[in-house]
């Protein structure tokens, strides 16, 4: 948690002003950056916003691109920055472009409350196109942190998600249905599960991210038929002979 | 063709100065878009692309976004200026945004022998992230045009591109690996089989588009577990006792 009071804090303010005076020197115009981080832990699937200020709304991690910064690194540092997650694996899935979604009178509020009226013609008034990324984590091995105007960082429950600004609603389920059509692809990618495990927990993760049950034997055959799983041999310790097989991904596959 | 001489032709000068002059007005800065236009016919898949003048160098259908104007609306606009193709169905599958992809040597050159050096502070040569969209039509259903400073639109096999201005060269491989993991889903979509068809002429789709052969058994297995397809009862006609049978894509799915 961040306690700052965003409406009558000086130093945020000056800092703000700051920004809004620099920026047009360091950023693009018109191109910024959203990231949809997912977190899979304890077979539930969440995803990770900032809550702006003392407000109710929350957004996703997002900024600019600076002029000299390759799109792709720009995402990197973003997340970092916004969330303190580094070395995240991100799979760039969509770019928002309606004209309508710069423009939602809430942040114009927002803004005006923390400093004043900011002219149509300011560099942050203007239209922005949003390149989104998404990942997939293990929220438990993370430690996201907020500073700057959020004041709390928070999992939500993909189908809970809070009062939200701009586009980020849909954005999140545009991530969701791309996540559910990458899985099989992904899964390596992710990194997501531990060095071993069982088919009933890659079952779980398959569960959280299409939100519904599979039937045990037919998610087995399917995921067998991706190519990316290697069986264990069981070791007979003597107690384990009814223990499940453990796998692990085929070294080829990594 | 159009047999414009683009290092000697005053009209096409005086119409890329202005250009020039009015385009920051106009059009966002720092975001353009590209379109992969694939098509399919006679069992062959190929790519769209337009020749650049006199040169030896193709681009893809491409173009700048209004400042006023959706970013999907934007895409379907161009291509129809660029290709006279109209009512495509677009699909968004990528935003290249490496700070070289716009600063090509070659572009530069090509510009400065038809209207001198254009100052590096200009609108045009500032750097654009380009948000990318692909087709799959039936090229003998659309006949695309020409103008401005292109002299040659064509259809090329996805394996032997011409030389490419640009990021299109990695553009295309993407867009191709992007319809690849889509096809399935896409395919009523795109609206590219005749009303009713064969097995076999929907497989030879499917080997142009991942460009290997499948096994005709496995092949139908597959397809038929899309669930998309809708198989039609044979005409017992006298002769036709051994003709393949025909599927159209199911109601529900269209």
């Amino acid at each position: 948690m961040n306690n700052i009071d965003i409406f009558n804090d000086k130093e945020l303010k000056k800092g703000i002003k700051t920004f809004l005076e620099t920026a047009p020197d360091v950023y693009m115009a018109g191109v910024s950056v959203d990231t949809v981080i997912f977190g899979f832990h304890n077979d539930k699937l969440k995803a990770l916003m900032l809550r702006f200020g003392n407000t109710p709304y929350f957004v996703l991690p997002g900024g600019y691109i600076m002029k000299e910064e390759n799109l792709d690194d720009a995402a990197l540092r973003i997340l970092q920055e916004r969330t303190g997650l580094k070395n995240i694996y991100l799979e760039q899935f969509y770019t928002s472009g309606n004209t309508s979604r710069s423009r939602e009178d809430v942040v114009k509020e927002l803004m005006q409350k923390m400093i004043g009226v900011i002219p149509n013609s300011n560099w942050f008034n203007q239209r922005f196109v949003s390149v989104c990324y998404y990942a997939l984590i293990d929220d438990t091995k993370v430690n996201p942190v907020v500073e700057n105007f959020f004041t709390e960082i928070k999992w939500f429950d993909v189908n809970k998600l809070p009062k939200t600004l701009y586009d980020h609603d849909m954005v999140i389920n545009k991530a969701l249905k791309r996540l559910q059509a990458d899985l099989d692809e992904k899964l390596v990618a992710f990194n997501l599960m531990s060095e071993t495990f069982t088919m009933g927990q890659l079952q779980k993760l398959y569960e959280a991210v299409y939100q519904k049950k599979f039937v045990r034997t037919n998610f087995q055959r399917k995921i067998l038929s991706l190519n990316v799983l290697e069986r264990l041999e069981k070791q007979y310790s003597g107690k384990s002979h009814k223990a499940p097989y453990l796998y692990r991904f085929a070294e080829s596959k990594k």
